[in-house]
């Protein structure tokens, strides 16, 4: 065994791409674990786009990665060394452990990682990848988030990810028509060749826009989105209305220090429901009428109406809407006798 | 009755406020009713802020107002004269009637409008706001929309207007603490004087977003939000994680020819339900890992893996996700013997 642990500290917040000079390559001795403590041996890192999110001093789900601290990362490694009452030398793991040689765990933070079992029956990489927390996330995503039903047209972006690529697949899995946006000719031909994908949008290719519209002739029902940005933006306009979408990343503007002025990525930061709707799909409906009606008579729910005289004046009444000059409904009455 | 029928006719496409030379004032002959017609006068417009949307040339949930049409707008009116099947002299019938003075109803278009009671009990404004589609959509987009409950904060935009003023009062119903922001120290002092707002923000005031902050100690759990830009920006700044948005409007843009590059109101033109999520949520679920290793063996799902070698190499790594040169999951093997 080693006796140094190699790490990479933050040294200065990278812009743009990051570079090697954005880390310190730090060889700290080998640190022996203490009571309730257990080294591990690194053995795999997952590489995630959400690592350059956490690298930006930005409003996030978790703190940024503060300079000088070891890069935070999830992994996979296996326990060389104990004296913890949690885990035992043989034991794989999988949390964050960090852009590091070795990590120590201590008990008292042992539910912040997951105990695989001894011979998981999968290849390392397999566990952070189509059954690690990328399989997860598209499983989660399609069934609990925005589940996608039989026949309809779901539509995976950055699709021969590892979020996506799973996504797609599980699409199909489920019955839906899937349509995978990738990047280049090999990978959209690997998206339908090989994973099963009906249908790839090279998004690289000049034409990518009309390549969406002929993969949707019906629209798009479910959308798992990992993009963002121009891509998100093409999607959205085909969707159905009442379409659902599952909002996972937004890797187009994760290397840019610009951000949109109507961010859709507080959504994912704060797992929000945005929903949109129109009242006319209600027209319908008597119920709202009804308890209207009674908390008024109730006198629960004050009435308030702004009334304006003359259909002449319709223009310059609609402009009070924009200009605060009024409160609660705003009328006009065109028949002077109402 | 008067022989002439005047009505607005869209002339030029505004830019900003509306003027009252963007549209033609026609003085039209009064039609005849013919058979399965019937003439309605009309008593009240409705002036709403989606009539700004109706006159710009941009996708909408309807087509917009053509240049040369009478301009489109909800109302309520009194049936004048009927050779109709439908509709009898002397109904009250709500629908969009349009900026004139007198409306044709065809029978074959009957579903397009509502017939009130004879003597409603309400005065006729109030149909068209706090009984009406103002009403309507303030309690659609807290009950099935964005439900809220006891004891939960509730942020209504554009909290004195006419949805706005019922979604707040509708909350207070419901027993959630409500928060409405509105423009000016009158209309703030008027929503918790007389509609029972338990706190008002005045976005007019320098420290409004601090008013905002001070108002909601424990997060916002439901927005109900009439107004997007910036107003809806700091709102979901503040909301808890896994909040509740009911997108109704985004008044901020309609007077704007300027689109933003993330623009949420495709959510309400489409009914979208736009969910952010984050696996990290779901750490404890043994189902999806469950259910991928399944799949993984019986080969419904193939797994992909791009393995890089080398602590060193992370930072160069971590930029291949950005620049499309991997397929799959990325991983970094740490340990050169795993």
């Amino acid at each position: 065994m080693s006796t140094i642990n190699r790490q990479l500290r933050l040294k200065t917040r990278p812009e743009g791409a990051v570079r090697r000079e954005d880390f310190d390559l730090v060889e700290a001795p080998l640190p022996e674990p203490g009571d309730g403590e257990a080294l591990v041996r690194v053995q795999y890192l997952s590489m995630d786009p959400t690592n350059r999110v956490w690298l930006r001093d930005i409003p996030q789900y978790m703190p940024p990665v503060a300079v000088g601290e070891v890069m935070r990362a999830w992994g996979i490694g296996r326990v060389v060394a104990s004296k913890s009452a949690r885990f035992a030398v043989g034991d794989l793991v999988q949390g964050l452990l960090g852009w590091r040689d070795y990590a120590l765990l201590r008990d008292e933070r042992a539910h912040d990682y997951v105990k695989l079992p001894a011979d998981p029956g999968l290849p390392l990489p397999t566990l952070l990848g189509a059954c690690g927390p990328s399989g997860m996330t598209a499983y989660y995503g399609l069934t609990d988030i925005a589940p996608v039903q039989p026949g309809e047209t779901l539509v995976v972006s950055a699709a021969a990810g590892s979020v996506g690529s799973i996504a797609g697949q599980i699409g199909k899995i489920h019955g839906a028509r899937v349509v995978g946006i990738a990047g280049g000719a090999d990978k959209c031909r690997h998206l339908v060749d090989e994973l099963g994908f009906d249908v790839a949008v090279d998004y690289k290719a000049d034409d990518w826009k009309q390549q969406l519209d002929r993969a949707t002739p019906d629209g798009i029902q479910v959308n798992f989105e990992n993009v963002g940005g121009e891509i998100m933006r093409a999607v959205l306009s085909r969707m159905s209305i009442g379409g659902r979408v599952a909002l996972c990343g937004m890797i187009a503007q994760y290397n840019s220090e610009q951000r949109p002025a109507d961010d859709f990525s507080v959504a994912i930061r704060k797992r929000l429901s945005i929903r949109g709707f129109l009242i006319l799909d209600y027209k319908r409906g008597r119920e709202a009428a009804q308890a209207l009606g009674g908390w008024l008579r109730e006198g629960k729910l004050k009435a308030e109406e702004t009334v304006a005289d003359g259909l002449e004046n319709a223009p310059e009444t609609l402009n009070r809407l924009f200009d605060g000059s009024h409160r609660g409904k705003l009328v006009l009455r065109v028949d002077p006798t109402a």
